[in-house]
């Protein structure tokens, strides 16, 4: 990680300034979800240990719809990580059981901003 | 909507080719979150009303963070969406009340690749 920030740990991601890259990942899946949610703790986790990796978000609500964006410095760390041969293996599985349908975008990060509450503010 | 595909109603948003644009949005909520669910709800149908969206998808998770991904055919679109009246209104509500955090990314998909499954695969 070398002190980058892993939303899994703790809020959420928070990435360099842009121009960074990210891979929305969007799913639903089927009623077959053996081993899925420990497949996906693993894969952000792997995904942290990447050269290049910047962070992650996914959320996957009631309605059955998932989401992971992840973040990345260059097309060629996202290269990199789609090669990676665990991750490759549990693309296949995804596609023999898990998913139902997926799309996977890959995008430029082209600004960005936040907020974050601070004690004083009212709520 | 004029033809095009919103999440909320049936499976995932299918959105043209690329280039178009992606508003990615995630957030971590307060303990008061009164309105809220109706608030997005309602901020997702505005959205397809505006011209040049392309589809939205949103999840929020048992954790907390909520992913909202919504496409766009142009920077103009995400502008006139921004500048809308009510949209407004509901994200002044939004820092006042019901995020803790969140980070707003505007990115530019580059390239695009997705999965239906067929009757016909395993499951």
């Amino acid at each position: 990680m070398s002190g980058r920030y892993l939303s899994q740990m703790a809020g959420l991601a928070s990435t360099s300034q842009p121009p960074d890259h990210a891979v929305i990942f969007t799913s639903t899946t089927t009623g077959d979800t053996d081993g899925y949610a420990e497949a996906a703790t693993r894969m952000n986790e792997l995904a942290a240990e990447m050269p290049g990796f910047l962070g992650v978000d996914s959320a996957r609500g009631d309605e059955g719809v998932g989401i992971t964006v992840s973040y990345w410095e260059s097309e060629d760390a996202i290269a990199a990580w789609k090669g990676d041969a665990e991750h490759t293996v549990v693309r296949e599985t995804g596609r023999t059981r898990w998913y139902e349908e997926y799309e996977l975008r890959v995008a430029r990060v082209e600004r960005a901003s936040g907020f974050t509450r601070s004690p004083a503010d009212p709520r």
